[in-house]
């Protein structure tokens, strides 16, 4: 890690904790949980480095990168009410401890803080950016809620979801990192660009997961996809290849209740290569997303950057 | 109706209705199911009232009379879901119709497209001050499901969560309704305050309602905070003027499972005369309310306000 960079995270950390601690015992106790779901801190991260990658860091650049986090963070809380899940990041979820109720406001809370907290930039075009991101999201999750169970979902479909849910904020990131380190119109629209195909290859990488990986490794319950019937790029691709009558079946069984789905959809994912499919469009996406890093003078954070677009699609958690 | 402020709400409306609007007909579905949930829209009102009271009315009115409801909006969908309530204003609720998973984002979508339009006035203060009073309304939110069954919570603690989850959004009303209409300081706490003491007593209202209304006239489930255990003025009263003993017997048969607690509790409603104790510290609140506004010049828009305080204590929906 850059020591600037590092040095940067801790000043985002800093506003973060700031910013949600609370007088109220009750509530203290409900956002220490949340260090637990503490990640990669990737959204902060590819806003740092897009700022750096342009210009000078400013303390709007600290403000907004906790901002982006607790929107992230808000969205982990909802997902987990959404999915009934019991773990993330190795220890048991809001809802799993402390019951749907609180695991609502909490999210409401963390929505509510992240907006306020925009508002201390002084900008009020970071409250609209930030905003429209999120916007974007809502609309990405409701749909795929509503897409969920449809066997049908086309590619198209598929991407608009994901660009909602995971690109818009991604892309909000590095968009905001740029415009604060005072970069040219051109370069803030290839940073946001960057920012939208490495979520679009995340999220691609994200599914392949749920479908390929560990348990052990990702540190979150896996196979939530097939269960609640998502269909994601490599389900996509199945159906897409294999004959309208095997595709009918597959169709019946991923339809039906009961485990065994990812058992019973391996010999058409093999046949078919879905997996490889769903990697190799991953790895498309990060490549387009590191052409757009081209115009940028050469500078560590460039490398860093350059180097999110391989780990991206290479990553096991 | 005095007639332009009719027209403001009309206008208020429009933008309400633009604001939500989108391209995805699965979206547009849910969004006008949130018509059914249209009330006294009191928060519109409360901003466009202390605005005319105050001066002319601006774009920024009807952009915040909107997001103001917006946020209201929001907090009842997701209460709703809190509730498991099925009926809301004589209509099924979204979690009822359409399940808990879309109630959440539905609500997160309203507070974020809430946040957006706020930014719109390009003033980062509106988004401050609104940050700051939908905080204030998760931390009440919060703490009232975290006190929920603590059958020994205090009236101090009682008008702390109405305060947070109620009168800091009429208040947000109310202040930003005279500081956008151009009134001086000392004009624009008068009406905050007026705004934060109407919450309260409509809130004491609204909780004596739950107890002593009618399903017919209210248009939604009663004696929710009973069945919740939520403790409400009348019921801390009731606890506070009993004899010790009577009052472990009492919080014995608020804790149980089952119904016919509100039968059970009537005797020592009445003879603690608890009622009147609730409708009159609704009162006292609305009467200082009304002391608020003496220093506005006489106006219609100064009545309609003065109304209200009466209007809030008398209601029976």
């Amino acid at each position: 890690m850059v020591a600037p960079i590092a040095r940067d995270l801790e000043a985002v950390e800093r506003v973060y904790t700031e910013t949600l601690a609370s007088a109220k015992p009750h509530l203290n106790r409900l956002i220490e949980h949340l260090n637990h779901y503490k990640g990669k801190r990737l959204r902060p991260m590819l806003l740092l480095l897009s700022a750096r990658a342009c210009g000078p860091v400013v303390k709007a650049h600290h403000i907004l990168g906790a901002v982006v986090e607790m929107i992230h963070t808000a969205t982990l809380v909802h997902d987990d009410v959404l999915d009934e899940a019991g773990t993330r990041r190795h220890v048991r979820t809001v809802n799993a401890g402390w019951g749907n109720k609180t695991s609502i406001l909490l999210g409401d809370y963390l929505f509510t803080h992240a907006f306020h907290l925009t508002s201390t930039t002084g900008d009020a075009r970071a409250c609209e950016l930030i905003g429209e991101a999120t916007n974007r999201v809502c609309e990405g999750e409701l749909r795929q809620t509503y897409e969920s169970g449809n066997l049908n979902l086309t590619e198209e479909d598929y991407f608009d979801i994901i660009d909602g849910k995971t690109a818009a904020l991604t892309a909000c990131c590095c968009r905001l990192g740029a415009m604060y380190a005072g970069a040219d119109a051109a370069t803030i629209e290839d940073l946001a660009e960057y920012g939208r195909l490495l979520g679009r290859a995340f999220q691609v990488a994200d599914d392949l997961l749920d479908l390929a990986g560990t348990e052990a490794k990702a540190g979150k319950t896996l196979g939530t996809d097939l269960e609640q019937r998502k269909m994601t790029l490599p389900l996509i691709r199945v159906l897409d290849s294999v004959p309208a009558a095997e595709a009918e079946q597959l169709r019946t069984m991923l339809a039906a209740t009961g485990n065994h789905k990812l058992e019973q959809l391996r010999p058409a994912l093999e046949q078919t290569q879905a997996l490889s499919y769903a990697r190799r469009r991953a790895e498309e996406f990060a490549k387009a997303a590191a052409a757009r890093l081209e115009r940028l003078s050469p500078s560590t954070c460039k490398d860093v950057l350059l180097a999110l677009t391989k780990w991206s699609v290479s990553r096991e958690s």
